[in-house]
């Protein structure tokens, strides 16, 4: 797969201008301001009778802000904890980010309804779009250290596209509930790149290996990231909930879940690792599980003290399984998960698409009242039940699980073509392929004059 | 103190799970969703003529999400300063906050009020646990580098457990004003640390004292957290004031004492340092003071120019106890204070306390005019007065000194017990003792093949 | 220039107590809370038929913290990116927005209106101070490194004073439409540093170039700095529009121009450098001058195309800008550009406010509506026309750019007194000039003793 050279001269420039053109034409042609956000509809008299203080704007771009800190600082910054890696991750973290939200608002534009052939954008579309992204920068984890950008631009371009048409069954055909991803996100973006990783194996990455490691410093900056996608998670599974009680609840949900998933990590970290020291990799990763796992039922009345069991056993899955199941993906099934997305994203994904079935199944008028129908859009109609409604988030989970194996197995075998680039086995986890990178510290001798010398060595510290 | 053996496998997982357990057990029986989170409840035909845009969470959640940044990244990265002790700061700062978040929820859901045997929770809950919790992590700071995390655990259990008292006699019994904390928070935590800190005085901690400071890149890690305190203060100070202008208000006061503050904090740290050079220690910690300094008389008619007084003092008291007092309470009083809590925390707590007793003696429908009612409860009742509130709020601050003297005695007496793991006064300050540390960089001869040893030697830098 | 001494000790601490002890009296004379801060006002019978959503706070708060982070995370990390200078770069970055941002809520309140005698602050205010401010830290940028924090100060209270009075006369004498500032924050920013930096120009400077570069870890610090200013940007360029549809209408467009202009910023970065290689000085910045170039006409019904077309424009002229024209800046006109505010505020400021122009031209009932009076205040009246609106537009960017030349021909003429303690040209981009230093890691010998000298070289990577 590694490509006889990794010079990106012109591989890069023009798949960029390429694809920023297509983008500009598609926009141009299909998307228009939609009405809280044109100036001529949302100020039109007659029906015009909402306040400014009801513009979408207000309820949900806090949330929007959260979600784009988790996408750029949260992904970008979880990935820095390789010691010779740094810019590609926060680096390319950037550049996909940049293509896939605005590939996703056509995808998702043109999938969840035109309207007289136009996709109708706002905050709301902007949240989504950062969503699917999401979902790709998982994939992208899985893939770290191992591929070039453009052939993660090229992964972006389909797996933006199966999101859409995946969000579009679960969400529209079957009526399942999925604010937070628990599936469409996280259970689709880590399957979707354990395929891609799967048909892309190198079978001696073991030469990249001594790079395949943090060092004290990259291992803070990735804490950065981590703490990020921990604190903004609220807003992020509350998102695009409906207004009032379920946004609110759903961050609460989140909270809890969160909190006692960290215990956890931290319980089972030091009762597994050497000596009882804690693992950075598994606070790093594990302790976010929690925010994956109550995805789908963060928005039912999941209860405080459901979601803190709910976030301790996504906790302890996911070390479980960065001690114990990593090692064997990568030796029997020859799986190479850099950072561990099967252990943060699938596992806590299948089981927050788990927990949403069963939730669902419990969900009725006395439990939720006259709140039922913000929660499950489809309680009014006559055919619907709790159990039903059960049955079709077990559903989606199925078909999610397919999409992404089909579509990661489709992505793989496109970018398994060597013409994008692709590092050398001996060259992985590596900046100095793609970047310039700077030199070491200077040895300041021209201080001298001024300088005592133990100046001087304080200085080149 | 120090153990024959800070291992932690087995009391540290021990530990968390029983307190994970106990904490999933209580929230089960006695926490509920409160109105505005409830589904059924929010939506109730009848009670509910509020539009959604009523939701408490549309008031509050974006400040809880600031407050959040700063216990989590604020607090963790402050105290990543240290040159080694990196990983527990952050992480361990973590692991109490998470673990703290859901304790403060019962205890305060507890003492504050609950209603037919149950704790109803909200974004308001969410914010009050994090303040809590705000105050453990001060306490945190004076014992930084010298505990292990089972000790600040077992220490977050006492803390929550006494700060829920002591914020009830202040708001509850003697009905004083503390928004933001300047006396529950901070002056609280910052004793309660430091009497612990007294109990579990090291002799020969100075055995530990090359670690003890900060190297090149972690005083930039440092001022990450630095930054976010002093930026989201204002949402801090105002998160569960009054809807309307005092939250308005209270930002707006916030915004201008720390302003003020930094000014004084580079011209004291110049002034008063070697050389005339700044000292980061300064900058990292008193610019902040201004904050804590206005918690109490923040969401008074304190005036823009009047915080910036305060701010002033703030900045100039903390600078001047980190030069002059920070030593004495060590050598003297045998207080070691890792983070010099006593000037951030401590003394600023106190002048805010007596800053907010001052302020509201000058409380009257004159100046506040009907907004009298929102910033004084009680105002509207007849016996209330200016100097009373004033006398209340005065009192509540000595209530709040003997609180936290008395609990960080007791529960500096129960740390001391050694059966925690503490780490030896040699190998205070180290994270070795509790992480599996990573090992140094590669030396990449590998890439010789393919790199020039000028470029192999740019890779190494 | 450079000063027969750089020490700080007597004029930082007398200069920055003087400034604030003005600023303190100024704001007791002048200052008072305006009718959404007050609790008098606010809570008037009769006037307040306003709910307590409806408070400025609930609109613009969650914007204006954004836009501090932006000043002081954005602004000051992605500076960080010197090996050397990374105390002084987030310090003093401190230091000149701390007061900044206190002296243009007097200056912006005196240019823009004063009631009775008294400048009303609230939340808008803010949010103009820290728009101000942003001014003058990238008039910051072009001078790091060469310069004293006592000169720094200086400069402030004349560029702040001049910025007050350019925008002054664009927004209300000429009526021109700025909202992200394109001309009133980044052109006049960055051509008054630029003149500045001319009138300071080091000839030697070369003597100090070894520092005037990157090394690994600092760029990623600065990625953070750069990471914020993208999110945050449609925060920052809708932060003070009108409610309702400009102001989500801003965002967006910022967003989609943003996420443009980084992909044209890969491409081109990727084109132009040494063999196909990313240069992380074209990341840090270009990709961020999509915001800058969509600070005027983000509000306007620019389209989501329209903005991305800006975006990829501005991101390659700024790449070209730091590949082709920096140089000649440096060699011909003399002007050393340390972080290149040229390419990314100067020359993309000039195309937003162009594309300002053309786009206002363009504003017409047919397309806004009932809109059209909220972008364009003056469309009420019967002499506004679109062209007019274009043509005071045009006018605004030459005012700004001669206010910018002239203040900082003016400002760099008293800042070349050699007086403020500037450093000499060898010993530019320095922290340890004005800042204590930390000492390098202990070797940590005494570990021996219960360490494996494994351990041991572990602890010292």
């Amino acid at each position: 797969m590694a490509d006889s050279s990794t010079n990106m001269r012109l591989r890069l420039p023009l798949l960029c201008i390429i694809l920023e053109v297509i983008l500009i034409i598609l926009f141009g042609v299909l998307v228009e301001y939609n009405h809280d956000t044109d100036a001529k509809k949302w100020n039109e008299n007659g029906t015009h009778t909402a306040h400014e203080y009801q513009n979408e704007f207000y309820y949900r771009y806090p949330s929007f802000q959260d979600v784009h800190v988790m996408i750029f600082v949260g992904f970008g910054f979880l990935m820095t904890f390789l010691q010779r890696y740094g810019f590609s991750s926060v680096g390319f973290n950037f550049l996909i980010a940049a293509f896939s939200l605005q590939w996703a608002t056509l995808m998702q534009g043109f999938f969840h309804g035109m309207d007289h052939g136009k996709i109708h954008v706002g905050v709301e579309s902007m949240i989504n779009a950062d969503f699917c992204t999401g979902s790709v920068l998982i994939s992208f984890g899985a893939l770290l250290g191992k591929t070039s950008p453009v052939q993660m631009l090229v992964m972006a371009v389909f797996e933006v596209t199966l999101f859409a048409v995946n969000e579009y069954i679960l969400l529209t055909l079957l009526g399942a509930n999925d604010a937070g991803g628990s599936m469409t996100i996280h259970t689709f973006g880590a399957y979707f790149g354990l395929v891609v990783s799967r048909v892309l194996y190198r079978p001696t990455l073991e030469k990249s290996k001594h790079r395949n490691s943090s060092v004290y410093h990259s291992d803070l900056f990735a804490m950065i990231g981590t703490i990020y996608l921990w604190m903004y998670w609220p807003s992020f599974n509350s998102a695009i909930t409906k207004y009032g009680d379920p946004q609110h609840r759903t961050a609460m949900n989140t909270y809890y879940s969160l909190a006692s998933c960290t215990l956890a990590t931290f319980a089972f970290s030091s009762l597994l690792s050497h000596d009882g020291k804690l693992d950075m990799v598994h606070i790093q990763n594990a302790a976010l599980a929690g925010g994956v796992a109550v995805g789908t039922a963060g928005e039912m009345m999941l209860t405080p003290a459901g979601s803190m069991i709910v976030g301790f056993l996504a906790g302890t899955i996911s070390v479980l399984g960065y001690k114990y199941l990593s090692p064997i993906l990568e030796k029997k099934l020859k799986i190479q998960d850099t950072c561990g997305v099967h252990n943060l994203h699938g596992m806590p994904g299948v089981l927050g698409a788990v927990v949403g079935a069963v939730t669902a199944c419990l969900g009725s008028k006395e439990v939720y009242g006259d709140g039922l129908k913000k929660v499950f859009a489809d309680s009014e109609s006559a055919s619907w039940s709790a159990s039903n409604q059960g049955g079709m988030q077990a559903l989606s989970l199925a078909v999610t699980l397919g999409m992404a194996l089909f579509g990661g197995l489709l992505t793989g075998l496109i970018l398994k073509i060597p013409i994008y680039g692709a590092p050398e086995d001996t060259h992985c986890f590596e900046d100095g392929l793609y970047w310039e990178l700077p030199g070491e510290e200077e040895d300041h001798t021209e201080l001298t004059e001024v300088a005592t010398q133990n100046e001087v060595e304080k200085l080149n510290s």
